[in-house]
């Protein structure tokens, strides 16, 4: 349990101050907060409620979104960026998962350059703060307008052309990832070079109804968590297993069974 | 124009009959039959009338489906491949689109593995009859239960592992390719290799709201179809290019108009 970790927007209809109370008192290891946690609050009192909850804190979802048509939309992002690794900060969460971007009919190669761009341009920032950065590669069904980040080796290519500095590194999502043929070398090329910065687990439900919102609970679909799971504990990976589900149907729920119910599924892992 | 062809599905709410006569007086240069088409019907018969209707028969939609839990469902669907080559042949439809099938929750690799023995089950077969077949390689959000081959690499891989025969290559259709990093260079080696059997065309609409019936016309989206068919073209491709849309909104319309809507925006490409 001290492994498990759920992103506050697996409980979305919860308030941040709820899901601290309902995630602690279930014994849950970690929380990782969106931002939308943060409306309204003091980073660093949030921060310090999880803390005092026994909470681990994993992440702060999400910046990113590095592309734009103009250099004024491309400075406006890494502005938002920068807050965000300031937020980071005071919340005390030592990492930020990054969604990076992409413009409908841009070249997502042209995406991918500024992506690396806007990284380059936040990554003193983050290391000043002692924020690291994951880029996570989305499936490639979000190439038109979030991410033209679509596989694992897009992302070390990123790495790659940084420099491999320590600060930047790579969240791998299961949702995302789970089909690519070069997984599992991906992943252990991520351990080799220290790059593996966050594991999300979750699962892909056949039929899936919905792009975005219809992701299933982790046992309930056709990736092999249990396997890739191995893969990423064999690179030395020690992290937290981070529950990030978008579901109407879970969120429809009442969320305190929803919970009982990851909690179950977790422990089948 | 000679080179537009019109998949039947794209104007769901015709018959075979209304299709055929509708495609030819609006100048279409061919047909591609799905195999629903053949319901109730001799497919010489249809083939007939499509020829008489001066329409090129491009292909058969759609074979494949090989992978299966056990040796059974895996016979029966070599079988039923073994009759859509017969029934290509009666039509006068030299090529067959693969869909190539996944089973949720088998491995992938082992989906391709099936694959690959019941295209080479069928092999023969087709050439006996004059038939070829073309591995599609689907969208990644489609391998949990469509097609455990996602990439143009792995069609190549497939065609590889069989031995190249002339009779086996890949269809490639732009919505499920488009976002490959490697795209251009497994187009030119599919144009090396002799493999690029057919070329469809549609486009990825932002939002996508539906994961099958929701393709968008050419223009409407996020696709450079002109730079991909630039380079279709670029290996001495001198088929047609197929529009292939699945669409409730488009399958709602007026099909007359939205035959004309096709139409325009093929020739605006």
């Amino acid at each position: 349990m001290n492994r498990l970790c759920i992103h506050t927007i697996t409980t979305k209809p919860w308030t941040t101050e709820q899901c601290i109370e309902r995630y602690s008192k279930a014994g849950v290891g970690g929380i990782t907060f969106w931002r939308y946690n943060l409306d309204g609050r003091s980073p660093s009192t949030v921060g310090q409620q999880a803390r005092d909850a026994g909470l681990q804190i994993v992440s702060l979802c999400r910046g990113g979104f590095f592309p734009g048509k103009t250099a004024a939309e491309r400075q406006t992002s890494i502005d938002d960026n920068k807050l965000c690794i300031d937020q980071a900060q005071a919340l005390g969460a030592p990492l930020i998962v990054l969604v990076c971007g992409a413009v409908p009919g841009q070249p997502l190669s042209e995406s991918r350059k500024q992506i690396t761009e806007g990284i380059a341009a936040v990554q003193a920032h983050a290391e000043a703060a002692g924020v690291r950065l994951a880029i996570e590669p989305l499936h490639p069904m979000y190439a038109d307008d979030r991410s033209a980040v679509n596989t694992m080796r897009q992302a070390h290519e990123i790495c790659d052309a940084l420099g491999s500095p320590a600060s930047v590194g790579i969240a791998a999502d299961v949702y995302h990832i789970w089909w690519d043929p070069e997984l599992k070398a991906m992943i252990d090329l991520a351990g080799e070079k220290g790059r593996l910065h966050a594991y999300h687990i979750c699962d892909w439900k056949t039929p899936t109804t919905d792009l975005l919102n219809d992701r299933g609970l982790m046992g309930e679909g056709c990736i092999n968590i249990p396997e890739i799971t191995q893969w990423v504990d064999g690179t030395g990976f020690a992290g937290l297993r981070e529950v990030e589900i978008f579901s109407h149907k879970y969120w429809a729920m009442d969320q305190d069974e929803w919970l009982a119910s990851i909690i179950n599924a977790y422990k089948r892992l």
